[in-house]
């Protein structure tokens, strides 16, 4: 890209938030910008000894409809568009001076309708017109004029224009213009999202309205450029949403360690959501998308202990998560014990930072605390378009469960069913997981039929040397056939908890009377593909 | 919402896509709709004998710098914004007539960036301004004036109109100012999403350049409501992207049956995504979200017969998938044996339709022809953020492969080998797939150690009495110990597929040279998580 050195001789500046707006006019103005205004942001500038022009004092039309049309005349948008070397003849022909920086920010819309009373003519009034035409012109124009739309970048251009001689270099313009059209793509997207849930869908005839909008428009920003994505002969990057603020994997914060891959994300994203559901010390460690061990202890070191019982084999490599700052004991058992590709906690000791700085690859997370996860979308990917629901943020409290045996759950059962049935909520489907003194004995996951599930799940505790007598069996929907909670009582299952709804429930219900298993229902079904 | 009935005196048209608008405009006139008009547009109009007032004449200002100041004017917005009822005084006293319906496209950026050699000046001089800005302003002042954006309204208008006595409700403006927003919003996308491959990342400092934007703006169109999501207590709905035109799930005709579910999208795009890697007759039944049973056969029904064999307790309730016209006697073959979900096709014969029409809830769908799946991104959502790769669409040839032992597979093995291996690229990872005769003997799947998924493909096979012995072996990534080679030729495997890789892939090759199997390796890694 040439320099092209562009000299900033006049700024139009007109902003909704004001934040920095004062201090950076001031410097403007001491580097003999002149600078025009409107409305509320000139009375500002002015009221803090700035000199500025009204933009009606210079186009000699005046603010007009509570300022619907403002800045919309062509000695503004001339002097936006005007393309230097070129139109300087009709420029001069009709008065219209240069504008070389446009510094505008949009009417808050989005902070309008986020109040959910906000009556539909004040989020109307909120879409700003004037302001993305200025926007967009100027970014348009990149290759002559400077437009800026966040306060953040206030700064830079102040020390580049000083680093020469007033000017800005082109490939800054140009910087500048991209950020401009992605700040009114997200603009406009939210626009049609709001709206979007209060018209008709396109060609759908059942007279359903839904509470997601007729056109979905999704902005994100890139926080990672990657070496490749799921398989190495795929690209990738890793998108943070425009507003990411729950603490999780997109605004963990890396202490040590490689760069994350493709699947370290996906992997620790699944064992962060599944250990901050709990609330004593828990250790959940993640393998190719599904827990392969999740326990709680009275500790960390202890709940990692359980939790690497439960399958060592497949938590070679894994990821490994706490839902409590880590330990320095905790972190060595990990470090002294095992290879994993990531270890992430709410925070970390400086006992543990130096724990884990033995083994450099190791990629150390920390989030802040965890708290409740808030609600999102979620989206699955097939060729051609996206499903979109609901993140599967609900669970079952002990109030919400129905005993449909004989026998009722003690309290230390119901205890137990409720830490199986939170694992479950995270294995992939088919799921049958397995727990006895809240850790995991066998995780049965991402299988075609329940029943193999269950299979799988015991074999896996077999493996491990772990007994299932008197464990708890927590199924993510409901069983089809009694021969599943045969197949559970003979492997010495007490306890079951499912969510039911089978039109064969009361034969699965005498199979488990006939045993002398507890069984509650949920209600509520966690399917996870 | 009110009717606000608004009589259409004075329409703006000005578009880049001309299809349509000279009848559209010849109507208006009919109606006695004054007509304002620009450049190309305005032009067009006079030539087929419309009257039209050049933009220009009305603002006595004239088009200037190449037509990028055309319409920014304040008798033009004023025209567009002002509320009637309200803004009259201001109006007269500016001599700006109310204008009551904008007909405006935008210059087609997509379409100018679509070529791939789009030299960065003509992308820039692509970028609509004063369309946009119309458009938007058109909708914010939907109360009174109605804006439309697609030739596909214009039939809805002049019919309303016809209806109302000239004039159109509220409804339909808001209607249409949500599409515009909706346009515009889709148009700034485009804009971001292309200009932001080419600067740099916020706050990425390692230099490197993706070919992934800074931002990613992605927009789509609702194609159902859900009763609900992948449970039933989530919201839900199927968007579609806006250009989607691959044969698939998206574009997919459906013949008869209940609605699709949301868990019955993503199977069936599994299912198709797989089948139409095959050029011999295929069957795909898949089952939360996995394939439990695939093959090739010399006629469909054949191709069926074995992919149900594989595993028919879980291909119940599943999804049943070809690439080739379904005929009568594979209809009634399902429809005679099984329940299932969705049965998707290339196409249909009557007599298929015959056979399913006599279950009323399956789901017949036709895709159209295959082919091979175009180019496009996949997506993970996590917590805040989105995994975005470029999808999986890369397979080898035989040409590819690279024999590694001593004994290369003969010619039969090595299409069976390739068979093996497009099925575990559709498995969930950790994937290992026996197969045999071009059908699946076993598939392990979503397992956390690749080990225990080959233990648990022998089970599968066991269980549907299917001998491994002269049996295909395909895993998605490779063997990191000789035991999965010692424990595939213990069950009889003679050949194995796999990517290579691993430090003891010498450890691993001797195991396979020790039990007479032929191995090849593919250099290409299929996780699919």
């Amino acid at each position: 890209m040439e320099p092209l050195l562009r000299p900033i001789k006049r700024a139009l500046i007109s902003v909704s938030d004001k934040e920095g707006i004062v201090e950076f006019a001031k410097e403007l103005e001491k580097r003999n910008v002149e600078i025009l205004s409107t409305g509320g942001t000139a009375k500002l500038l002015t009221e803090k000894g700035i000199k500025v022009i009204e933009v009606s004092d210079y186009t000699k039309f005046p603010e007009m409809m509570n300022g619907r049309v403002k800045t919309l005349h062509p000695k503004i948008h001339g002097g936006i568009l005007g393309r230097r070397g070129i139109d300087e003849d009709v420029m001069n022909e009709h008065d219209i001076k240069p504008i070389d920086l446009v510094v505008v920010n949009l009417y808050p819309f989005v902070k309008t309708v986020s109040d959910p009373n906000c009556p539909l003519e004040k989020a109307i009034e909120n879409i700003d017109i004037g302001g993305p035409t200025m926007v967009r012109a100027a970014a348009k124009n990149n290759r002559d004029v400077a437009i800026v739309v966040r306060a953040s970048d206030y700064a830079r251009v102040l020390s580049e224009m000083d680093q020469n001689n007033g000017s800005l270099t082109w490939a800054t313009r140009f910087d500048l213009a991209i950020a401009a059209y992605e700040h009114t793509a997200a603009y406009d997207s939210a626009i049609a999202n709001y709206f979007g849930t209060k018209v008709p869908d396109y060609g759908i005839t059942d007279g359903t309205q839904s509470t997601l909008p007729r056109t979905l428009n999704l902005n994100y920003t890139k926080l990672q450029s990657m070496r490749y994505g799921e398989n190495p002969h795929q690209k990738a990057a890793f998108y943070a949403d425009i507003d990411a603020h729950d603490a999780g994997i997109s605004t963990a914060k890396q202490i040590q360690g490689k760069e994350l891959s493709y699947n370290n994300i996906a992997d620790t994203d699944a064992a962060i959501e599944c250990v901050r559901q709990f609330e004593e010390p828990c250790c959940v460690i993640v393998k190719h998308a599904n827990p392969c061990g999740v326990a709680l202890g009275k500790n960390l070191t202890e709940a990692y202990e359980d939790a690497f019982n439960c399958d060592s084999e497949s938590a070679f490599g894994g990821i490994i998560a706490f839902n409590k700052e880590l330990d320095g004991t905790t972190a060595k058992a990990i470090v002294d014990r095992q290879f994993c590709e990531v270890i992430v906690a709410p925070s970390v000791t400086e006992e543990a930072k130096a724990e884990v700085a033995r083994k450099k690859n190791i990629r150390l997370l920390e989030t802040g605390e965890l708290g409740q996860a808030k609600p999102r979308y979620d989206f699955k990917r097939v060729n051609g378009g996206l499903l979109v629901q609901e993140a599967d943020l609900e669970v079952v409290n002990k109030e919400n469960l129905k005993v449909v045996t004989k026998r009722a759950p003690t309290d230390e059962e119901m205890d137990e069913l409720l830490f199986a049935w939170k694992v479950c909520k995270f294995t992939k489907s088919n799921a049958i997981v397995y727990t006895n003194h809240k850790k995991t004995l066998g995780i049965g996951c991402g299988q075609t039929s329940r029943v193999f599930s269950a299979r799988i799940a015991c074999l896996r505790a077999e493996d491990a040397k772990l007994s299932l007598e008197g464990a708890a069996l927590a199924s993510d929907a409901f069983f089809p056939f009694r021969d599943g909670v045969d197949a559970a009582a003979a492997s010495g299952i007490k306890c079951i908890i499912q969510p039911g709804g089978s039109i064969r429930d009361q034969e699965v219900i005498d199979a488990a009377d006939e045993h002398g298993i507890a069984m509650v229902f949920t209600g509520m079904r966690h399917f996870r593909h």
